[in-house]
């Protein structure tokens, strides 16, 4: 099964714009992945401004890939431009957003959520509904570029355990950026809670559409 | 990664008993599936009653299962024990149930569920939330015994398309007997729309912990 997986940060090199994909490819066999960035936003998505910016450009690459795929991943945890594509297109298009929260969702009842940004997306808060507990920004870290750092790194674990203390029985990684990182296993390894990484998440709903194809 | 299955209806045939772990080893590489039967309920869970019946049997082979397996599969939609047996045990248990309907909510926002018995199991209608659209009883379906005919198969694929024609944009089968069928691959392609198994879903929440692991 083809998926078309919109990146929301522009990356030059073809390794780390295929992270994700790799990902995806490796836990989900059968999963074949095709990479897509936005243009001209190195930083990717970090606040309201540059949510809107990049909202058309996704939508437009949706529509591009549209005939090519037989399904679209968007690999940001705010889910942009998933809801309008869904109306539009005629092939299943998934957030990592949503994705992350329904899985979340089974897996505990008290989810927290890890976040870079000043709020929680709205894709992951209304997905958990009653699941949510908490939510928590990385300190330090502006955009997903700040997490691939040694302090990011940090910062990251010591959020993670902040959210457990006040009471989190899942954490939810709220940006994309926390996949390319897989720092997941880590969290889970150090907290003996699970972690839920919003690509995989992503990997695991277009799974499911794979498994449906299986006649 | 050592997943313990329970299966809520009593089976001697080894080929029987192991369908439902064939399905989640079969599409989940890693998981290593061992399938447990109740004792005593030939066919399984269809009402208050033989829910009532199965609840302490389940509980005691998730008791004895603890130290053997990683982690424990309910494979019933009513979840049943599940939520006892979490409270109880140190490792993750899973319900059918609850995993459908987190991955459902993923997929659509107007889910269509079928039953087997005379009410929507409270696991899969609290896990769907505001997602819930509508649930319909395959009509001449006592147990999940009777799905295993070519009636219990069309009367299945009708009800899916009544659902369907009712507005559901993802349908859940709420009864792991339409795990065994392997219906949803058919559904799915008859109707064009995702069709949630609870057995692969069951699976998919437990490959994701088996991703936090891979470390």
């Amino acid at each position: 099964m083809q998926i078309g997986l919109i990146r929301v940060r522009t990356l030059e090199a073809v390794g780390a714009t295929d992270r994700h994909a790799l990902l995806i490819e490796g836990a989900f066999p059968g999963l074949l992945v095709h990479c897509h960035c936005i243009k001209d936003q190195v930083r990717g998505i970090y606040d309201d401004k540059s949510e809107a910016l990049a909202l058309p450009k996704v939508i437009e690459l949706g529509r591009q890939l549209q005939s090519k795929v037989d399904a679209i991943i968007v690999s940001c945890a705010a889910d942009v431009g998933v809801e309008e594509l869904n109306k539009e297109l005629q092939i299943p298009v998934i957030g990592a957003g949503r994705s992350a929260a329904g899985i979340a969702c089974t897996l505990g009842d008290s989810v927290g959520v890890i976040t870079i940004t000043d709020n929680i997306p709205e894709a992951v808060r209304a997905g958990l509904g009653k699941h949510f507990l908490v939510w928590k920004r990385v300190k330090g870290v502006k955009s997903a570029l700040d997490l691939e750092s040694d302090v990011g790194y940090e910062n990251t674990m010591n959020t993670a355990e902040e959210l457990r203390a006040q009471g989190s029985d899942v954490i939810v990684l709220a940006c994309t950026g926390f996949s390319t990182m897989a720092v997941a296993p880590k969290i889970a390894k150090g907290l003996g809670i699970p972690v839920v990484d919003p690509v995989l998440a992503a990997g695991s709903i277009a799974y499911t559409l794979m498994l449906n194809r299986k006649d």
